[in-house]
């Protein structure tokens, strides 16, 4: 017997209540019962959002959200920024390019935040930019981007501002209207608690403009018939929605209400910080820009002389521990421990205590302990 | 108390051990546990599709999967036939006209099967013809076109066979390779008894062979994405998959094996037939060209003088059954019971109870009795 552990920035660990929830006998979504189940979703997505704009939900993965906003709001030709830090923000590049978009690629290194003056200086360079990508907790680097300060720069200009806030929305602070985010895009599978397979986007008026005009083709990931089906006598979606994470979303959108975002944001930071302290205890580095921001996902390097996809490895099939690797250029380079849903102290705990045992069978020397009660010395001093 | 029934041609009734499979601890898309469900769950998709084609997973509605066959087939300005017997026709001509081909549309009034004759004159007139869609069971009208004769016709010219098989796989017979299909595309929600929100494509040689030459763009949806993400050492999806719904869809599949795919095309015969004599037997006409071949959607139209959308709203409020309308031009002037999936004798017997009941409160005239009675001889006299 092998009790398993979900320590992934993604899919991340479903509460039972969800799980269960959607177990519940099939409904039709044409019908009245789903209208009220899509609204209800409809309106815990507007809280997590902080925002007053209109929420489209599409039967997709994340990545299905971030096509959505290059294909609704642009035209071939048309001039982007795209702030790369990381896996994600290439990913948003690769669309981009694809969709035949001319793209001002701002790059950072992988582990590095973004400044923010970049994008100023890139918007002042050229006035035909029409928008502005940009990825708010990256996930594959742990860092979070001040999406507040690029927001402030992007908002009097022309551009749209699209944020990927996949891995950030209902873990960290994120306020859709009073930061300026034309086209804010998430997924279920992260802090939201739900399983993966509903992708999110708040679309402000100024991207509504330019939906108007946008002349890419489209049509599954159409934000006008979104919005079409949305606005019938019975709110409903073009194609037919995936009723059963529906359900579940809707038992996880009402736990976070229950708990409120400011309390989940706080619970956040003081499991972050415990991931930091126990980490640092072992005298471990951390990847990067790692910093009192990076409470969502915790990237560390793999100690000298060490393949991190071993330590991967032993974690999953020694510990029943799953954390993930590091992707792309920087596969076997880090690890990253995820904390970012439904988490509580004692996660942080035994995945620290997992990393312990598995260090020590790699060889690595360090004091058997610190870690585990670094953590739990800043339990003990914050609360949440 | 109310109990629920669910008639409609999808999402349809999920059985409890599909609904609860999906409640099983959330696991992490990249780790070997998920390849060997993921491999499973292809394996039982290539024995319903009856091919040995590669098959590739969406997470998308079935409308994903349509879109996915056009811009990953063609470029902008090829020449394609779009075989139209109804709404899922019409459909195809939507996404092709959107993404720049030039369509042949062969048109039929709602209710009629296609001629594959045309289909043969449409391909001789224009040897330029790069692919043919066609509708398998066309939902909104209750006709099964003939994909059979289409495919031999097919074959042999330059043209791909693309056939929306949403509401007919794994109910209808549907011989994917002996039929010369190159891109055949289902959903989860219909006969495959799972929840919604999985489309699958099962793709030949001759389409791959297209793909090479393909400039629409795409991402989300692009099979070569698919494909490398799936001949990895760990089998695998390019974007995080929906884990919840491939859990639940490997036990439906797993149930679909038992049962054996003859027996299940027997039992829906004998559905059909039941529910068609059940009908008749009320004195109500089928809709369009309803014949021995309709088992997966009976249409039939609203009696003279009566709305068929009340029929739909007093069948579900009053009795707990919800059935489909009509959808486009014919909204309100038909009804549809579906009986595709996971339904047995009592369900149709139920459903013809509660048409009886609903009719008579409607001032139709008919002997009550009639039409369950002709359905109980059905059954008596076709085994399954």
């Amino acid at each position: 017997m092998q009790k398993r552990y979900l320590m992934t920035p993604g899919p991340t660990s479903v509460p039972a209540e969800v799980l269960l929830a959607q177990a519940q006998p099939m409904i039709h979504h044409r019908a009245p019962g789903y209208s009220k189940v899509f609204m209800s979703v409809l309106d815990g997505s507007k809280y997590v959002f902080q925002t007053e704009n209109d929420v489209l939900i599409f039967s997709s993965s994340g990545t299905g959200g971030m096509e959505s906003a290059v294909v609704n709001l642009f035209s071939p030709g048309d001039k982007v920024v795209v702030v790369n830090t990381g896996n994600f923000g290439t990913r948003f590049v690769q669309i981009c390019e694809i969709y035949g978009l001319t793209v001002t690629e701002l790059a950072y290194e992988w582990g590095e935040k973004a400044n923010p003056s970049d994008v100023a200086e890139a918007l002042e360079k050229d006035k035909e930019i029409k928008g502005v990508f940009a990825t708010h907790s990256e996930t594959s680097t742990g860092i979070v981007n001040d999406i507040k300060t690029i927001g402030d720069i992007v908002k009097d200009t022309g551009a749209a501002f699209i944020v990927d806030t996949v891995s950030g929305l209902g873990a960290l602070e994120f306020k859709t209207d009073d930061w300026h985010v034309d086209v804010a895009i998430s997924g279920s599978q992260k802090a939201l608690m739900a399983p993966p397979g509903i992708a999110f986007v708040a679309v402000s008026k100024k991207a509504w403009d330019m939906v108007e005009k946008s002349t890419l083709p489209k049509f599954y990931f159409s934000y006008k018939k979104s919005m079409a089906a949305l606005q019938k006598a019975t709110p409903q979606n073009p194609f037919t929605p995936p009723v059963s994470l529906i359900l579940g979303l809707d038992e996880a959108l009402k736990m976070i209400k229950e708990e409120g975002l400011e309390n989940i944001v706080k619970r956040h930071n003081v499991l972050g910080k415990a991931a930091r302290a126990g980490v640092k205890a072992l005298g471990l580095e951390f990847f990067g820009a790692c910093d009192e921001t990076s409470n969502a996902v915790t990237a560390i390097k793999a100690p000298e002389g060490i393949d991190g996809k071993n330590i991967v490895k032993i974690m999953r099939e020694q510990f029943g521990i799953t954390i993930a690797g590091g992707q792309g250029r920087i596969a076997g380079k880090i690890f990253r421990l995820g904390h970012l849903g439904y988490y509580d102290k004692f996660d942080i705990l035994v995945t620290l205590s997992g990393l312990e045992m598995t260090l020590r069978e790699l060889g690595y020397s360090f004091d058997i302990g610190a870690g585990v009660s670094a953590a739990e010395k800043v339990f003990m001093e914050n609360s949440f």
